[in-house]
């Protein structure tokens, strides 16, 4: 990291941050010009002393040079990683299309809508038994009863499944019953969770808080890659802005930035980035452009009596149409479905 | 609109909320519950009163039912807006490529570009003779010379060309040398010059503020189109968020909302949004997959020499590359280019 | 809640809605104007099914009217809750200053702290067992052994004590430890937390996220409350905006508003919310004048050499001296310390 | 500034860069580790080349270290610029407060506030004759007739004036009528009204845009001292956020930061910040606690009649009572009014 002093900062000031630097075990690098001085404390995990030096009163300001995070970075890993599950290959050319209702509700419909989605080229069934939702009075998911449900769909069907976990005590269910454990948006700081399934060997799929920067996204990555588990699948999902014409702004710009930093695949949401119906087809379209090695989509037979997230679910012939576009979109960026 | 009152609103100032609408000749439409007193005002241009009826005590809140722009949206104009300049059509079938130079500086370069440009198939150049910067030290462009370097690139090329105006004083001169007036993003609630260019009669291109809403974006548009000037091209280049890892946060999700609203040919510019040479591409193509009518894109022979932008720049190679790649994305999407 | 239906609607789309809500047991109220057609749903938690409305092709959009929390509302409750503890009351006349370091890390250290901040006219302490931190690399926190660090400067000067918790599994620790529960701005949505506090009847201090709107906060705090604990203080620390010159955006727009929606007592986090040390103290001053209940404030005599958030801990005589400033302050506002 | 090349850049790109900065008459200082080089270029101007070398593609970033600002820095000038108008001291211990309509209505109604804000102690009247409103239907303003309605009430009243200027024609009716200039927040980067501003020697009220940062407000500055009027006064009237539970969010973080970065006065604006009446009183105060050198304030006998911002306009009596208020904080941050 670099260290600017303060305008006009006195010599036995400056030697103090010079001292400190050394006694960190750190070559100093010091540059005086008129005005300015500034040092540069390069070397491995520079960055975790930044606080030390922005604590003292000659520092004006530090800027980073290394990335903070290490393991999910390109630099560590240059070839993108691939997850393999059951024959599905996750960050692999083929773009992996995940859909399924928001909430895990009754058996019927679950597996009525894995058939269908499994019929129009998805390859896996997504669903919450454990819910996160804003009011204590809306639904809150049916729970082990809810992954249960899961388990019926990938009988029939083959499909592989995610599904959320909300707290380390439901990590042992999730594991159980799915193939690949959510971490929710309200969830990419709860760094206890985070370890806890740093602790798995099962794939985590990782969703980008609404005020989450891309350079956060990819630390809580490191938090659970180094706990062993180096299976991560970063997913954008819609950050909040000023904008309320739709339910969040789904920022596409973070999938080509992500893919340059990290080896990690990157799946995109875009049912609850836009959050509204009409519209999720056209977000879909623009994710596989960008680059997005996979999709989450939420499908639901009868949105009006879904008991979340209803009015940005696909009607099945919605989807359906859909798959069939996104595979031409694929194909013109060298991918397929 | 509806108007919410406050809870347990006394009956007389009710009254008073329902004798303001009847005196502006409006119908009130009243639903008593328990606690709260909800009175609609449904009607022509029944929201520019809001603010009167906001400032009483009485009222808690108010909610917007009728769009506060007409000219500008779908209801009023079903069929798609289309723009005709010298055999270019703006918002038809095919998607209109512009690309050029963030600002004209020298005439053998601006050329060179038009030339290069038009053999990938762009159909427009920009360039800016009027340049807004943010330091007052930076480059300020070469105004009516520079405007003079379009005119020579348009005889040499035939391609439309779009240069931006900073104030009313110099659309006369932007009217006489170019074929699209652009207003830039700093000045999209500049309402005198949104009033000027809507006198005009040539085609203007309106670029999104960094801070501007949807519906904000076209009430400028309006502000154009109540003067007369129905040429409007809209353009999203990017909003104001928390995320640092792009120059700004490129806002697709406006593209398919905008085409659902208004009539309006929206277009995008990746360039500004993104504002990271190697990832102007993939915002490029998701723009087009997003439903866009056509993309601004920054090239430059030597964008190290550029005055301004050369970080964003296209190297003319990568350019034409990208070229293709938007063909087969506007094909898989029905399109042509 | 207001329905709006979408231009033209037909009567039986209408008809439909009409139907849906009288099956939930609400009573409609219709007002059709030309193109318009509105319905108003009003009654105790008529928003819980708000998204199956929102799913339904005719509806445009939706209005909510009643609030979606009730416990924690002013109307639920007029006067304003006040917490007691060991004689120190939360929510009355007096403002209650909190002070201590970030992290727990030394006994001499803390107990040194405690000393300083009672002397200067503070109430409690504050300090960090479980720490959530952004990087998996840098300091976690002394767990156990920190809460009886807090203990030990309990027993030393009679302060209340303020820590946080990071998941269920710590619940039952910091309960037997502190006085005050700690629910962190990256946990604010962390629903099985506020569950789990909800069902102690310890005090809990309630941190807003960085992108958590003013309602979504009191409905956090409504998962508390309908668990049976009203014992909830709201705490304003910081939201993110594209603001970089601070490390948050300290909203004191919230203090007055939350004020006037709730009856819960109201803190704001100088230290985090602006993040620079010579700025906390004019925060902490406006803080009080906007009407906050009480302060968090970091306090640390060698920042330094602080294991976190050295950076904004005020030094000790900075401390006192705003002390004395915050006096004057509170009583230009007609309160005391 | 400090510019750090890629991971792994070869030994003749790193050569390529120090030539450059040689060649612009710079001293490099070449700081190298064993992955990363980082190259200082230390002196005055030298971000005015950021762009040309951001656009290399050895460089990975560049970290600023030189404020690109000058005349509005704090190290330019150390002391407070105090603005004298007719008696009034801008920017000296007294704090000012300018208070007044939205718009300039009716004759009557202006003179009647002009003086009943000076009774309470007000030193400034305000009142918009060019209204910049969202919607083209909206009220736009009564032109020179207002401003002359502003010279009526200096006459009643002797208190100094200001008013909004929109475009550059309009520069010199306002400075022939009023007392300060100021340029609205959507006009805060029309740099061609900055530049026209500073060529008058008008006090200029310069208000911070819904999207920009302290560092472009102070550039904006910069835009009018450099045309060589260096009587500016900063002003803070609310950004956009997320937050929608207040009109804008009133950022007080940036009093303390701007009084320490520049020498000019800052002012804030608690009406537009919060944009609602009952809650602009709280904020004032805050402003005022925050070290604010002066408040403008909305005020109006019949806000239901204004015809512009009557939601937020305080109640004469509203205003007197906030006016004692104000004096007592004050008089706790050792200020008058």
């Amino acid at each position: 990291m670099i260290i600017t002093l303060r305008n006009g900062a006195a010599k036995k000031d400056a030697d103090a941050v010079i001292k400190k630097i050394k006694s960190l075990g750190y070559a100093p690098h010091v540059s005086r010009g008129v005005d300015k001085t500034i040092i540069g404390m390069i070397g491995e995990r520079a960055e975790k002393h930044r606080e030390a030096f922005e604590a003292m009163d000659v520092v004006d300001h530090i800027s980073e040079i290394e990335k903070p995070y290490k393991l999910a970075s390109r630099e560590f890993k240059k070839e993108n990683t691939v997850i393999k599950i059951d024959g599905v290959e996750i960050g692999a050319n083929k773009i992996v299309i995940i859909a399924g209702p928001c909430a895990l509700e009754k058996k019927d419909i679950v597996v009525e809508i894995a058939h269908l989605i499994k019929a129009c080229g998805a390859k896996g069934i997504r669903g919450g038994a454990f819910k996160p939702r804003t009011s204590p009075y809306a639904f809150q998911g049916l729970g082990e009863t809810g992954l249960k449900l899961l388990v019926e769909a990938k009988k029939a069907t083959g499909l592989i499944t995610v599904t959320e976990v909300m707290n380390v005590n439901q990590i042992d269910a999730v594991v159980k019953y799915a193939d690949i454990i959510q971490i929710g948006a309200r969830n990419i700081q709860n760094y206890d969770l985070l370890k806890a399934v740093g602790k798995t060997r099962k794939p985590a799929l990782l969703k980008r808080g609404m005020a989450t920067t891309v350079k956060e996204l990819l630390l809580s990555a490191e938090y659970i890659m180094s706990g062993g588990n180096h299976k991560v699948i970063l997913c954008e999902r819609g950050i909040r802005t000023f904008e309320d014409a739709t339910r969040f702004t789904l920022d596409l710009n973070a999938v080509p930035v992500l893919k340059k930093l990290s080896h990690l695949p990157v799946f995109v949401d875009p049912s609850h980035g836009i959050g509204i119906r009409e519209h999720v087809g056209s977000m879909a379209k623009a994710a596989v452009a960008a680059g997005a090695d996979g999709l989450l989509i939420e499908v639901h037979p009868k949105p009006e009596e879904a008991l979340s997230d209803g009015p940005q679910s696909l009607l099945p012939e919605q989807f359906e149409k859909l798959m069939l576009e996104i595979k031409l979109v694929a194909k013109a960026v060298g991918r397929q479905i």
